[in-house]
């Protein structure tokens, strides 16, 4: 049995990116704190309008509003705990998608377990890198466990993979300097679920959502001296970059 | 009747800068997580002196402390909910100017009922845009409505509008730029709790206060490529602003 | 008596850089929500990789797995207290090295008793500054108080002093525009949990983090035109600062 080639290339990263800037989606983020403050402005200077609160009593009004929802795991603390189920079943009732990222499950017990919980709720998509993939099926050979779902992946790292029920690609934009910029792959969880609101196919809409920030990651590393002026370049990058810029640079593999 | 025309100008603006400067009031702030970090880094940059626990145990004693207190009620958790009394209580008995800023009461029913009663503390200003002001008085004018109370108005949109007891007066400075960064209106506010520090007449620290952001953000805008390079212009612009600039700049309609 | 006079100087400084960037140490900081994200940026442009969880469900197991822990007590709420006893003992019982920054105590009497308990635990290193020094030794000369104590002192100020068993050196490097940005006082007790990591000299750590961060600090403050600017040059300075420049501009005094 092969492996469906799912269509995929820049014009489609193209135009999903015209379309999210003509939509301006709200996307509701359940993030660490960390991560907040950069995401929120990711999320701006791509053209979506961010919402970030944790509070239970108010998540589910916000989510119910929102586009998309993105549930990222890190700094798991009560209020979060208690905040996730109200926002993932807000989201779902009102049939809008949802990104799981497990941050750190590989480093802590509790928060793997919460995760591989929260996975049975089905998010559209479900971002990681390798280590936390193994984290949630441990004793398992992840790829074949996660298979059997209906979730679709985007595994994150020095190169990209999204797998889905449209079948497998892979991706190689991006650049070294963003590891060394805080909430990076945070962020670009939230850009997934922007990308989400505007298209059908999650497979689709996570490789777009990868390569425009990955692309806006390479620009802006040339502009750059270091991690600090990344950060301004990047968020420029993101509100800057069209479609030809796409088109030079898409690296799938 | 007419309404009074509020003293105010270039003049104004520029001496009450001056005072802040000079002065370095403690502002603290119980502001929202995404708000947090950059709501510190404007305050110093424009000489003043941020606080910003919102732990309940120690809240008082800082907003005691303090010259001025912001309570924006964005990601309205219990602990800020624990919080905004006790800090509120503690500014009013040493008789210290406060600022209410109800961002997106508009989505969240829960929190536009708690803004409904923070109101009733008597802010010394309310910081709001129309939308926002609208929650807050459904089914009436909200502009009648807000006159009844001793409160001044500042609401921010394209244009601004500051009305008070003194009168009412209309502010065209910003630019669109700042709406693709997170956290300039949540800024803003403490901006205008900063500059209340200074000055007895509530209309004027806050059309103070709005032309030195807006305008830095006009200067900032000038120089950045987009919204990412903004952040840290207009952080310098915040630093650097005189008034000559100022004079320069000031759109009053 | 005479104090002895610990060795130190830049090419010590130099070598527990490089010995930091060989290692990327993980350094698990608890620390107040102004400072998560510039903290966390810190480390990474620096080449050590931070965690930030206070949930205290999962924070013992981050401290254990770190190599040295941050316990900064701003914004010092329900969560953080309940998070750090669990942190310092998962670090002690991995014989990791702890930093204990008591920010602001001197305006929270309750936060000052917390910190007096918990120097009672034996931090490796405290980092205060005088106001925060004479809060802790509240009737007492501070420096007698403490010098009865097996904790290295890192004051910071205008000049630094790094003070320990082995001795008392000072030093001046640093630049004023770095007190017009938030939370750098709390992201250079971060740096000294990570230069901990590599040495057991906890005055020589102290002292070369303290150094590579004022260098850094000087050599972005000629590159910036305010605050602003400081936040993106200064990160970039702490990822290319190399032994010729801390040899140029160490100022032991």
């Amino acid at each position: 049995m092969t492996t469906p080639m799912p269509a995929f290339d820049s014009g489609i990263a193209a135009d999903l990116l015209e379309r999210l800037r003509r939509k301006a989606p709200r996307v509701h983020c359940i993030t660490n704190a960390v991560a907040q403050h950069f995401t929120a402005n990711v999320l701006l200077a791509l053209g979506a309008i961010p919402s970030m609160t944790i509070a239970p009593e108010e998540v589910a009004a916000f989510a119910a509003g929102a586009d998309a929802l993105l549930v990222n795991l890190g700094m798991l603390d009560d209020t979060r705990r208690a905040a996730i189920p109200k926002a993932v079943e807000a989201a779902k009732a009102a049939v809008k998608p949802f990104v799981l990222d497990p941050v750190f499950v590989n480093r802590s017990p509790v928060r793997c377990s919460y995760a591989q919980e929260l996975l049975t709720a089905s998010p559209t998509v479900l971002r990681a890198n390798r280590d936390e993939l193994a984290a949630l099926y441990p004793g398992q050979d992840s790829f074949e466990a996660f298979a059997g779902t209906s979730v679709t992946l985007a595994m994150t790292g020095a190169e990209d993979m999204v797998a889905g029920p449209g079948g497998t690609l892979r991706l190689a934009n991006g650049h070294p300097l963003l590891a060394r910029v805080t909430a990076t792959g945070c962020a670009g969880g939230a850009v997934i679920a922007a990308f989400l609101s505007v298209s059908d196919d999650p497979v689709q809409a996570a490789a777009a959502a990868l390569t425009v920030f990955n692309v806006a990651g390479e620009m802006a590393a040339e502009r750059a001296r270091g991690p600090g002026t990344l950060v301004p370049e990047l968020l420029d990058a993101l509100y800057l970059i069209d479609a030809p810029q796409i088109a030079d640079r898409l690296k799938r593999i």
